[in-house]
C-alpha cells in the first residue's frame, strides 16, 4: 500500500513540531512538507501533498484552506477560532471541489472527545450529573472550556430524553460550594500545582454511580487523534466538524 | 395513557420483593400479581398482566417462560443459567407466537450494561486496558463474572480493530502482581471490607488515560434497569439478550 | 481478663442500636444496660457498668455524665451541642472525681479522624490544597461540616508552618466554579444520587500529588471508633475531645 | 540570615541537574559547586561549600561522602546501593566527625514518603489493606519497589498491633487475580500507557474505606524533598537514614 503524503502547516509551533515527529514515525504515512511562518505554501502542492495539517493561527487558516481546497488536498484543521461566517464561507469553497475533505475538530484528544461521548449517553440514564475539572493552577480560566462544553452537551441530551431536574435538597450553602451551574449541570474547577489537564463526569442513580475520567498529562495526546484524522478525511468529502464523526463507536 | 399491567415472579425472594416496590412506585405500571414458589400461574393470566418479571430460579424459569409466552405475555427476565439449548428452545416458544417479546439480562445494572458498552467502544483506540474489580471480602470468585466479560468484549473489540498487542515491558515478577489474563487484558481483583462491588476500566495511550469506573452499592441499583425492560419489550417482539440493546446510545 | 462492663444510653436510636449489637459482638465488653428514654439512670449503677456510651440527645446529656461522674463510671459520648459553657461545667464535674474519663467526639469515623490528621500533616509540604466533598442529594448543607472542619484543619497548619497562599491564576470565572473558600482553601461540594458522605483532600507539589479519600458508606462505620473510646477511656482520666487523642499515629 | 552554601556532586546527570537547578532557585541556598564525573573534590571545599547533595553513583559515593565527612561537610544522599556494610563504614567515620550529619534518602519524594508513613498509621485500624500501584509499561519489575517497601511497612505495623489476617473468602480464582502476596498484604501493579508512577493504598472496615493515593508525574517530585534535607541535615548530627525523619508529623 502507498503512504498517505502529508504536509503540516506550522510546523515549528509546539503542537506543530510534535505533529511532525508523529506523521514521521506512523508507518502508513510519508512526511512530504512541513511549513512553518512565512514559507511558501506552493511547496505544498509541489510535494504532491494529499493531506494537510493546519496547526496555524486563526489569521492564517482561512487563506491556507481556501488555498487547499483549490488545489484537491484534503485538511485536518486544529487551528481554532471558528465563527458561522468562517465555516459557511469553508462549505462555499468546499461546493467547488466536492470530492475534497476537511475535518475542524475543536479538540484532539481521543479521550476528551469519547468522555463527551460518553457522558452524553449516559446522560438519560442517571438522576444525577455533575462535572469536576482538575487542572494546574496557571489556568486563566474556570471551568475549562472542555468542561463547560461537556456540560453542554450533557443538559441537552438531558432535554432531549426528557429527564426531571436533578435531585438537591441543599438549603444552607456557603458561596460557591455546589460549583458553576452550566444549563444545570453543576461544574466544579480545582487547581492544583503538579496537575495538567484533568476532568471527571460523576453520574448518580438509585444504588449507584458511574464515573468518566479523562487524564491528559502531555499535548502528545493529541497526536492519535490527528492521524486518525489524516486516514479519515480522504474518504470523507465536505466539511466534518469534531472528531467524533470520525470515530467508530458502533 | 393506560398504565403497563406488571406481574412479578419470585416475589418474595431479595431481588423480587425489591421489583415489587419499583414496579408499584412507577407512574406508568400497575403491578396486578406477585407470587412466590407454589402460587399459581394462572393469576397472572387472570390479573390481565401484560409483562411478567421473572426473578425464580434456573429450575422453575423455563416452565414460566413457556406459559407466558403461551398466552402472549411479554416477559423481563433475570434469572440466570442460560445454555445454548434453553435458548434455543425458547426461541422456538417463541416462534409460535411472533408478537410477544423476552428479554434476558445477565446484568440488570445500567452502569454496568454501560461501563462494558463504552469499554468496547474505547478499546480500540488505546495501546494498554486493564480492569481492576473491587469487591466485599466475602465473595467467592475472583475476579468477578462482570469484570471477565468486560475483558472479553474489551478483547473482542481489539482483535477485531487489528489493535496490538499491548505493551509490558516486565521482567521480573512477583507472582500474581500483573493480575489474572483474560484473552491478554489483565484483570485485577480487589477484596476488601466495606466496599460492595465496584469496576473500573483504565485505559491509556500517548500522554493520556482515560477510566471507566462504576460503583454498585445497593441492589437496588438494577431497579431502573428492570423498569426500562418493562417498558422496551412490549415493543420488541422475540428474544432480546442483554439490557444494552434497550438502551439509546446514538 | 475480665469484660468491660458497658452501658449505652440513648439505645433505642438509629447509632444506639447498632452500638448495642457492636458492645455485644466484643469478645472484651459484656453488655450490661442498655436504656432509652424514661428509662432509670439508677439501673446503670445497678448493673456495675464500667463505661457509658452516651448517644442521647443535647437537652439530655448534661445531666447523664453529671450521673456518671459522680458515680465514678467513665463516659464515651456521641451526642453533639457542646459549647464552651456546656465544656467548662463538665470539667467542673471532672476535678470533682480525678480518676474518672470522659471522650467527647464530634465523629467516631476512624477513617474521617484519619483523613483530617493526615491532612494536617500533609498541608504543610504541599503548594496547593483543595477538598472535595460528595454525598448523597438529601443533604442540606454545603459543604458538610466535616469538610468544613478539614479545611479550618488544613489552613490552621499552612498558617502555623508559614505557607505561602495557594498559587490560583483564575482570572475569568464562573460564579461558584472554584467552590466556597473556607479560610483560604476552595472546598467543593458534589451532590449525587447513589452516594452516600465521601470526602477527598487533594495536595500538589511540583510533579506530584497526594490524595486522602474516605468513603463511609453505613453508620456502622462509626462502631469501631465507639468501641475504642470504650477501650481507651478507662485509662485516660479528664476531659479527652476528639477521637484522634486516642489513635496510635507514632 | 547567611544562605546556606550547598554544592551538588552528580551534577550533569538528570536527577542532577534539575538539583542545580532547585538550589539556584531556592531563596535561602548558594550554589557554590557543581561537579560532575572526573571534576575535582577539592574545589567544594574551596568555595566553602555547607552541604553537599549526592546524586552519583554507587562506585564514586563511599568515596565522596568519607572526604565530605572529612571536611566537616554536611552530605544530602540520593545514591543508592546500600548495604549494611556501607552503612558500618559511613558510621564510622562520622564517629570521627561528630558534627557532620549524612541523610540517605531511598526515596525523595515528599509525597511517596507521606504515603508509606500514613499507610502505616492506618493499617491497624482496617480489617483489610491492599495495594494497587499504576506505572508506565516501560517498567521492568512488578511490583514496584516502593509499592513492595509500602506493603512491608503495613504488614510490620499490623502484626505489631496484632491484627487478625485478612477476611478473604475467595474459593475459585483465574491465577493472579488476587494479585502478589507480599508479608500477607496483595499488591497488584498495572502497566499502562500513558501513566509515569502512581500508588494506591486502599484500606477497608466495617461501612467505610480510606484510600492514599501518590501520583507522581515527574523526577522534580524530588526537588522539594532534596531542598528539605539539605535544610534539617545541618542540625542534625550523625547518620539519618530516611527522609520521614526529617517531616514535622506531630
Amino acid at each position: 500500500m502507498s503512504k498517505l503524503r502529508v504536509a503540516v502547516l506550522g510546523a515549528r509551533g509546539r503542537i506543530g513540531s510534535e505533529a511532525v515527529r508523529a506523521v514521521e514515525a506512523a508507518d502508513d504515512m510519508e512526511l512530504v512538507a512541513a511549513l512553518g511562518r512565512g514559507d511558501n505554501l506552493e511547496t505544498v502542492v509541489e510535494s504532491g501533498t494529499q493531506v494537510v495539517v493546519e496547526l496555524t493561527t486563526p489569521a492564517s487558516v482561512m487563506g491556507n484552506l481556501d488555498f487547499c481546497v483549490r488545489h484537491g488536498m484534503h485538511a485536518v484543521v486544529g487551528t481554532t477560532g471558528w465563527t458561522d461566517d468562517r465555516l459557511a464561507q469553508l462549505n462555499t469553497s468546499l461546493a467547488a471541489s466536492p470530492e475534497t475533505g476537511v475535518l475542524i475538530a475543536p479538540n484532539f484528544s481521543i479521550g476528551a472527545v469519547l468522555t463527551m461521548k460518553f457522558a452524553q449517553q449516559a446522560a438519560r440514564y442517571y438522576e444525577s450529573v455533575e462535572v469536576v475539572e482538575l487542572h494546574h493552577p496557571n489556568k486563566a480560566d474556570a471551568p475549562s472550556g472542555t468542561a463547560t462544553r461537556t456540560a453542554q452537551l450533557i443538559a441537552a441530551a438531558r432535554a432531549e430524553a426528557g429527564c426531571a431536574p436533578q435531585p438537591d435538597a441543599t438549603v444552607t450553602a456557603l458561596d460557591g460550594a455546589r460549583g458553576a451551574d452550566v444549563d444545570g449541570i453543576p461544574v466544579h474547577a480545582v487547581r492544583l500545582r503538579g496537575l495538567l489537564a484533568h476532568q471527571e463526569v460523576l453520574l448518580g442513580g438509585e444504588g449507584e454511580t458511574l464515573t468518566i475520567r479523562h487524564d491528559s498529562l502531555h499535548h502528545s495526546s493529541f497526536m492519535p487523534g490527528i492521524l486518525l484524522g489524516v486516514r479519515r478525511v480522504v474518504s470523507a468529502p465536505g466539511l466534518t466538524f469534531g472528531l467524533e464523526n470520525f470515530l467508530d463507536l458502533g
